[in-house]
C-alpha cells in the first residue's frame, strides 16, 4: 500500500468518526433537535458507532483514526503501522495529516447536517461543545491526568485485542470507546484523540455561526498532550502484558 | 433466484423493519403506552433492531430493504444487487416495489399492534410521527442536506463493510443505523430510506384514526429525494475507497 | 439426548430467563432499589440478556425456553425440536413442562433477591408487574392482537436466522427480543411467551407478599393465547420465506 | 505459563475492570461531571465494558478477574484454571492476590481521573459509592442472598458458555454482567466479586478525600461472602447442566 492510500484511508475513517461523533453531541446538546437532552449514554453510543464505522472505512491503513493510537503503536515497538506500512517518522506524519484533514472535513459535514440548529442555538457553550471537549472543572494539570488515563486504557486494550482472537472486528474497539466514554468521560468529555479535538476546534474558529463565542484556545493543548502521553504509556505497558498470542 | 423471490424477500424484510421501527416510535411517542417518554436512544435501538431483523428476513435478495441502498449499489458500479441478481433497471424496479409494499404492510401491522393507543392519542403530531418523519426546523433545502448526509454515511459504510471481514453479519448494519440515528437524526428524524417514509405516510393517509390530522404531503418529497441523492453519493465515493478486500 | 435432559435443559434456561427478566422489572418498578425509575429501555436490556443467558443454559435442547417457540417450530414443519429430538406431541409436552417449572423457579428466585424491596413496596400494581404482564389499555381482543404481532415477529425471525449464517450465537435472539420489547412492548408489556407470564403469575398468587393485591387471573389467558397464535403464524409464514440456506 | 505471569495477567485485567467500573459510578454519582445523573443503565454499561476490556487484558490466565469465578471453577471440578494452569490451592492464592492488587491499583487510578470531582463532592455517600457497594435496604442476611443469586447466575452461565460455541469472545461475559447488573443490582449494587468491593474499600479508607466519611466496614463482609457462596454454587450446579459440548 502507498502512503497516499494511507492518507486517503485515515482521512475517510476520521471524517466518518467526526461526522457521527460531533453529530451526536449536536443532537443531544443543541436545543432544537429531536434528541435534545438525550443523555450522556446516548453520546457514548454515538461516538462508539463513529469509531465502529470509521474503522471499517480506514481498514486498509490499520484504522488508527487517532494520532494517539499511531503514537501508541510506535511506542509499543511494533514493526508496522498496518500490514505493509513500516513504522517510520514520515509514515507517522502521513497518518497524522490524514487524521487532521479528515477531522476537519468531518466537523464541517456535521455542521452542515445541523446548520439550522446551530443558527438557532442561544448557548455558545453548547455550540463549542459540539466541536471540541472542555473540562467540567478547569484544572489543566488534572485535566491532562484524566485524558492520560482514558487514552492509556484505549491503547493498552487495543494492544491486548491482538492477544485474544475473536470475530468481532471493529466492534471490539467501538465497545471499548463506549466504555471509556461512560467511565472516564465525566471530567473532560474524553477527547482521547488529538485530531478529534483540534480539527473540529479549527472548524469552530472558522465557521460563521451566529453567537458562537470563543474557541477556548487556552484549553486546546490539553486534549492534544494528554492523549499523546496516554497513548505512549499504553503502548509501552501494553507491550509488556503477557498475552496468549503476540502478533 | 427469480425476481419474484426478490420481491417477496424485500417485502418481508421491509415489513419487519417497519413493524419494529414504527412500533418503537409508537411506544415512545404515544401517551398511553408502557414506553411513553422512553427517549431518543430507545427509538434508535428500535430502528436498529428493525434493520437487524429485516436483514435476516431479506437475506436472499441481499437485504437492501431501502431504495437508497439499491441506488447506492447501482451507483457504485457493482455487477449484482445480490448473488445471482444482475444489476438492471427492471431488477431495481422489483426491489423498489417489494420495499414499498413491505413498508405499507409493516405500517399497517404496527398500527394494529397499537390500535387502542392510536384511538386514545390526543396529539395529531404524535400520530403522524409514528408513521413518517418530519423536520425539527422546517427548511426544505437544509432538511434535504441532513438526509443526504445520513444516507451517504449509510451507503458509504455498507460498501466499506465488504472490505473488512468480520462475523457480525446483519449486526454491523444494525449498529450503523443505531449510530446514524443517534448522531444525524436530530434535525429530520432520519428517514434515510424513501420506502420507510413514503409507505407509512400512505398508510397514515388511508387509516381511519380519530383526530389524525394532516399527512404533511408538502414535506413528503424531502425524505425521498434526500436519501436517493445521499445513497448515490455514498455508492460513488464508496467505490473509490481503498479497502483491503474488494468483493 | 433423552427427554429427561430436555426437561432439565429447558428448566434451567427458562429459570435463568425469568430470574433476569423479573429481576429487571423489580429493579425498575419497585420503589427502594438502586435502579428505580431506570426506564423502559433498561427493562428491554434486562429481558434481552435474560434470553441471552437462558439460551446458553438450554443450548442442548435447542433453547426454546418459550412454548410459543416450540409451537412455532412445530407449525413450520421442522423434523426436530433440537438435534436428536424428533417433533412429537410427547416431546412438546416435555418442553412445556420444563419451561413452566423453570419459570416458576425463576420467579421464586427473583423474589428472593428482591425480598426486602417487595416487603416495603406500597403499590400492588408494581408488585404484580414484576411477575406478570398487564395491558396499558385493557381490551382483551386488541391485547391478543398485540401479543400475536410480537410473537409472530419473534418466531418468524428465529426461522430466518437459520437462513443467514453469522457467528453471533445466542446474541442474535437476545437482540431480537430487545427490539420486540422496545418496539412492540408498549401496549401489553410483551409477554410473547406463555410460560414467562403464567409461571410467575402462579408464584405471585402463592407468595406471602404484604399488600400484593390481585393476581389478575381475568387477564391471564391473553398472554398465553396470543403468543401461541403468534408463534404458530410465525412458523407457518417463516417456512414460506425464501432464504439462502434452509436447514 | 508461570504463576508470576498469572499474577501479572490477573492484576492487569482486574485493574482495567476497576478503572472503568469505579469510573462509571464516579461519572454518574458525583455532582460535577458531564455524566451526572446518567442513570443505572449507564452504570451497567460501564461495568460491562470494564469486564470486556479486563478479560482481554487477562486472557492468558483465563481472565477470572474475580475470586468468585476462581472459586466457581474450582467447585465445578475443572482440572485447570486456564490452559496450562492446574487447579491447586497455591494457584488459587496467586489468582486472589493478583485480583486484589489489581483492584487496589484500579481504584487508585479511577480516583486520579476524578480527583477534582472527589474534592468538590459534598455527599459522603456518593464518594463511598464510587468505591464500594452498599445495600438499598440494610439487612445483612437478605443482602447476602441477593449477592449469592447474582454471582450464581454469573458463574453458572460462564460454565454454560463453554457448552455453546460462538465467536463473541469476551463480549459474552460482558453482556452477562450487563444483564446481571440491570436485573439483580437493585438491592445491593451487585458486587458479585469480592475483589471488586474489598480492594476499592481499602483505597477509600486510605485516600485523603475531603469529607469522605466512613468506609462502612460493618458491611464489607457481605460482598465477600455472598459472591464466594454464589460462585461455588454456580460451579457445582453448572457442572451438572446438560450441555452440547463439555470441555
Amino acid at each position: 500500500m502507498t502512503l497516499g492510500e494511507v492518507f486517503i484511508s485515515e482521512l475517510a475513517g476520521t471524517a466518518i468518526l467526526i461526522i457521527l461523533g460531533c453529530g451526536v453531541v449536536a443532537n443531544v446538546a443543541l436545543a432544537k433537535t429531536k434528541g435534545a437532552g438525550g443523555g450522556f449514554l446516548m453520546v457514548n453510543w454515538g461516538w462508539a458507532i463513529g469509531v465502529f464505522a470509521g474503522v471499517y472505512a480506514a481498514a486498509l491503513s490499520g484504522a488508527h483514526i487517532n494520532p494517539a493510537v499511531t503514537v501508541g503503536l510506535w511506542a509499543s515497538g511494533a514493526d508496522e503501522f498496518a500490514p505493509g506500512v513500516e513504522v517510520s517518522f514520515s509514515a507517522a506524519m502521513v497518518y497524522f495529516a490524514g487524521q487532521m484533514v479528515g477531522a476537519i472535513i468531518g466537523a464541517f459535514v456535521a455542521w452542515l447536517a445541523y446548520k439550522k440548529q446551530f443558527d438557532d442555538e442561544p448557548d455558545a457553550a453548547n455550540i463549542l461543545g459540539v466541536f471540541s471537549t472542555g473540562p467540567a472543572i478547569r484544572s489543566y494539570g488534572w485535566n491532562v491526568v484524566t485524558e492520560v488515563v482514558g487514552t492509556f486504557v484505549l491503547v493498552f486494550i487495543i494492544i491486548a485485542f491482538a492477544g485474544t482472537p475473536d470475530e468481532l472486528g471493529p466492534l471490539a474497539v467501538a465497545l471499548l470507546v463506549l466504555g471509556i466514554g461512560a467511565s472516564l468521560g465525566g471530567p473532560t468529555g474524553y477527547a482521547i484523540n488529538p485530531a478529534r479535538d483540534l480539527g473540529p476546534r479549527i472548524v469552530h474558529a472558522l465557521l460563521p455561526i451566529p453567537g458562537k463565542g470563543s474557541s477556548d484556545w487556552a484549553y486546546a493543548w490539553v486534549p492534544v498532550v494528554g492523549p499523546l502521553i496516554g497513548g505512549a504509556l499504553g503502548g509501552l505497558l501494553g507491550a509488556q502484558l503477557p498475552l496468549p498470542i503476540l502478533e
